[in-house]
């Protein structure tokens, strides 16, 4: 097993090696505005210190100081709350980098030296083993997640080294010494086991990567070949929750817990692209392709099913009860990236898209302090306004809650929104490549060193036309790709040279660029109505409005305002009414059809009372729940 | 509170003391031939050995001989698991009753005994609470299950009684010792809780009404009382999971867990028509209403989550993984049974008939010895036989498996069936009511004490003609009645007066009959196409054939053999082609759609390729799953 050492210093979370693509980091784009960049300074402002506020209250980073201070008895939270910590230290490691706050950097420092001081002497840092009244280290790997812990530890400190890589805060020194003794503890010669939450195999590949050890790399080859093997126990889930049911190059789906399956990919991804495994990396795509086609919600969320929190069946997609976890998000984005980087194809960069705006976007409320763990498409009864004093159960709520006792959503959604730059374009030794589109600045290099430089300006996703204005160019020529998503049918672009049709996947536009000149993709981003394939029972007979990359859906508090209903459950959706732009919004025709059953309600007919039409305001999915409680369906009957 | 005290000597599981009708007993009613008499035999001769045999082999039972030995170490099985041998124990002394097996009678004795010695002085009986290395007794009500033990024990206990009043075995003296204790502990001058699983409510009721001690239904009517106060924790799943959201008379609809939603409700009853509430029977009476109404599956199935067991938000009744426990069927019916008795309504029978037939048979397989615990109505991939020498977790296996690490269910069935005469007729001051037809064979007496006989003979339910014979009466007149079940339109009845229609509901001939007359109901129980109200979205477009009381499905071991498909996943029905039978079996008219997709399957188009059109078999949904893995449905999406 051999790897190509490459420090790189782009502050981003992945840096393969090799691939079609190399990823930009926060030094090369920056959002300057619009959608992303308004979420981005929620975060900065509000939920990052939010975050650390419930953190602290909970005790969970008291656990390290009392574990420092040998004094842990009665420890608080789950047995993976240390995460919870690696995954704020990620986030705000990323946001100092993105906006070099001084006060967020005293935060940040303060906080790894309560982390290290918890760091035993041999390298093991986690505050729910091995002290005297907690189970020995290592003796539940099936739920224990020490291993996962040190996954998001190495992810913290790979954004801390790439963001402010001669800052010598101790966070890097202690993510090795943990990573040394994983080696040390589970290496080639050592026991011959995996955990039972996939992370520490990516994140080991990315320690390698930043720090150019490539033990780190072999590591996580190893994990990855061990999975699937049955070192796991066959607990009542099955081992597929686990990911430990089938060798991840012999699986063609993913399943099992959602979040697991993703993370687990993505670490297999990366060892792929490492270790040049071409047989590993196709049947990552396979089941790349598998679960987009059968198991993915058209928000792109992932994951059917509340009792394991994984993917269900082929097909058994309900959105009654849709679990798709804000992290099961997170962790598809992460493996789609990878892909990405690795063969450059779009439909990657379609999913993230899909899920950034329908997931990542969804879990926060407006004011960054509250936070949906599920995303479920279909909202029967209002829900209570949850508790903001108290951790909530993590599904039970219908709105967005503050905190959960499992907490994992709320610092995933903000290291994303931190990082975000890094996914919105790459270079080639071709030229640039723009995936995501925001008003940004993009000043960076191609890999042969010539600097080139664009800037951004667009008002999507509501507005398709988005204009790149060449700022900075070599004078040899050059390709700039933009991405037509696969909705985009009859998409054009606009060159110095004139106006061309840009077919769905990409457009690239390669000649001599200079300053000043303008390429400007339009996108059709109107509203549009989608239905499901017929294998998807439980949505058949409902359509979806979709505008762009944003899934909409009916919410009552609409219905009330416009006085047609009380409620969501008796609409149906004509597909022959046209679908206007009113006040911004966009407004579907109904029929209002009541259930006159009130009794046993398998019959020969449906007895239903048609009633009248009516216009109703769509919202975007990401965007409801904001008003109050309320009942929602992205998926509505058709007339 | 007051109650009529009246020592009944039916051999009944429910011995109200007053209400609109009366049940008679295993002495009165005898099945003879046909569905049932067949699965009564085999629940006689293999499944109860079947049970017993697991329940000794994974220590269950075990447990109460280390208990009174003073050697209970390391128990085995859950917390409730003494339940099981309480409800083997039920079910052995209804099938004593019924069939006077001797062998079985000295079973059943050595098991008593083996129970009776691990009882402690004061009444109090369980083994996993109060013995070193335990935690103390009602430490943990949420979870531990101890009242809810008790529950089953009274039940056998009742059963013992009625079917064997003489015997001196000891179950009843056991019973009595525990239940006074329960009453010292846990009464009005007692500590103010309830269990977090209901069943010692009816149970306690049913001793009272079986030995005439009037502190037992008082005690049940506290526990109803205290039900839906708080008295229990906050869990994750919230406190509706074991109702004490809300008491008992606010609630409207049953929630939570479906057997605890069931059990509590049939209890609650007890203790309504006991105490003569009439306005708690009318807020139990709505609850019913209401879950039927919108919280049912077309088999009687009740609860659709997975996670906690529990029943969903209204009309979230997905066919996919439908988890429709067969205890919380078993539930249904204890519920269903009670409100008959108190109101004599025959939708109370029709929704025990449709629960017998389609979730009560279903659970067992042919030979009596591996069961479902829950029943999913569509099944999506072939799964795996299971193995037969391991119990296996309740919900994993798509084919019925021999045991279970929770194993309510296949005691449950048993003392179901063999207790099945006891709900196929009753008396009241008029006449007698048959309310579930069988071959049978009826000999009581009316109220007032005149004898009355009749013989059903029946080849239902694939037969529509119920044909009862009066064999003998007393001179003056009075009433047969007869249930005509919701689907029944069309129904006849046969008098030696003539035929007339008979009307949904119940057909009621009252005449001075005299040995030899006959009675003849004919039911319409050709195959039926029904849909569901629309606001059960995830069977949308979709049909399900019914035939009589029974549902029918989709198998693919049928297409394979007809060769006209490998799964049920393409099927379209055709509701235009006739049901026809052929050989015996329900033959429909499908048509064979593919779908063309295989990418992203969201789109403005279904993308699908139409195929040929086919004849299928269906099979009746009971009995599927018999031939090996397979795939299966029951809603069949229309062309």
């Amino acid at each position: 097993m051999t790897m190509t050492t490459t420090t790189t210093t782009a502050a981003t979370p992945v840096a393969p090696s090799r691939g079609a693509l190399r990823p930009l980091g926060l030094g090369d784009v920056e959002i300057t505005g619009g959608f992303w960049a308004q979420r981005q300074a929620v975060n900065h402002t509000a939920t990052l210190t939010h975050i650390e506020y419930w953190l602290e209250r909970e005790g969970w980073i008291g656990n390290f100081d009392a574990a420092a201070a040998g004094t842990l008895g009665s420890r608080t939270g789950r047995e993976f709350s240390d995460s919870e910590v690696y995954k704020l230290l990620e986030a705000m490691a990323w946001e100092i980098g993105r906006t070099d706050d001084g006060d967020l950097d005293a935060r940040f420092t303060s906080l790894v030296a309560r982390v290290a001081a918890a760091q035993e002497p041999d390298g093991y840092l986690n505050t729910a083993f091995g002290r005297p009244g907690q189970a020995a280290r290592y003796t539940d790997l099936e739920w224990g997640h020490e291993l996962y812990c040190y996954g998001h530890l190495f992810q913290a400190a790979v954004a801390r080294l790439r963001t402010r890589p001669t800052e010598d805060d101790g966070l890097v020194a202690v993510a090795r010494r943990a990573a040394d003794h994983v080696v040390a503890t589970f290496g080639p010669d050592g026991r011959v086991a995996v955990c039972g939450h996939a992370e520490i195999e990516p994140a080991l590949v990315e320690l390698g990567r930043a720090t150019g050890d490539a033990r780190y790399v072999e590591q996580a080859a190893l994990f990855v070949e061990r999975r699937g093997t049955g070192t796991l126990g066959d607990i009542e889930f099955g081992r597929a929750y686990y990911q430990d049911d089938v060798p991840v190059r012999q699986a063609t789906v993913l399943r099992g817990h959602a979040v697991r399956a993703n993370y687990l990919a993505a670490g297999a991804a990366d060892v792929a692209v490492e270790t040049d495994d071409a047989d590993l990396l196709a049947a990552l795509t396979t089941q790349w392709e598998n679960t987009v086609a059968r198991r993915t919600y058209i928000t792109g969320g992932q994951g059917s099913h509340h009792m394991d929190e994984s993917f269900g069946d082929d097909f058994v997609l309900p959105p009654d009860r849709a679990y798709s976890e804000t992290c099961a998000g997170v962790g598809s984005i992460m493996f789609s990236w990878r892909l990405l980087l690795a063969q450059g194809l779009p439909r990657y960069a379609d999913l993230i898209e899909r899920t950034l705006f329908n997931v990542v976007a969804t879990s926060p409320s407006h004011d960054g302090t509250s936070f949906y763990y599920t995303n479920t498409l279909h909202q029967r009864r209002p829900g209570t306004v949850p508790a903001t004093d108290v951790a909530v159960p993590r599904a039970s709520s219908s709105l967005r809650a503050p905190w959960f006792a499992v907490s994992c959503c709320p610092p995933n959604v903000a290291r994303t929104l931190a990082s975000l730059a890094a996914y919105v374009a790459t270079t080639d030794d071709g030229g640039l490549q723009i995936h995501q589109y925001a008003p940004s600045r993009i000043r960076t290099a191609l890999p042969d060193g010539r600097p080139v430089g664009v800037d951004v300006e667009t008002g999507y996703p509501h507005d398709g036309a988005i204009r790149v204005t060449v700022v900075e160019s070599p004078d040899e020529p050059w390709t700039l790709s933009l991405r037509v998503p696969a909705w985009a049918d009859g998409a054009t672009v606009r060159t110095p040279d004139g106006v061309l049709p840009a077919a769905v996947g990409t457009v690239s536009v390669g000649r001599r660029f200079a300053a000043g000149d303008v390429v400007e993709l339009t996108l059709p981003v109107g509203p549009r109505l989608s239905v499901a394939d017929p294998r998807i029972d439980a949505v058949r007979g409902c359509a979806a409005v979709e505008q762009g990359p944003l899934v909409l859906c009916v919410e009552s508090v609409d219905l009330v305002e416009s006085d047609v209903a009380a409620d969501v459950a008796d609409l149906r959706l004509d597909p022959t009414g046209p679908l206007r732009f009113v006040d911004g919004r966009v407004v579907a025709t109904v029929g209002l059809e009541r259930s006159a059953v009130d009794a046993w309600p398998y019959a020969a007919d449906e007895r239903t009372a048609a009633g009248r039409t009516a216009e109703v305001p769509l919202v975007e999915y990401h965007d409801w729940a904001n008003r109050g409680p309320s009942t929602m369906r992205v998926w509505i009957p058709l007339v």
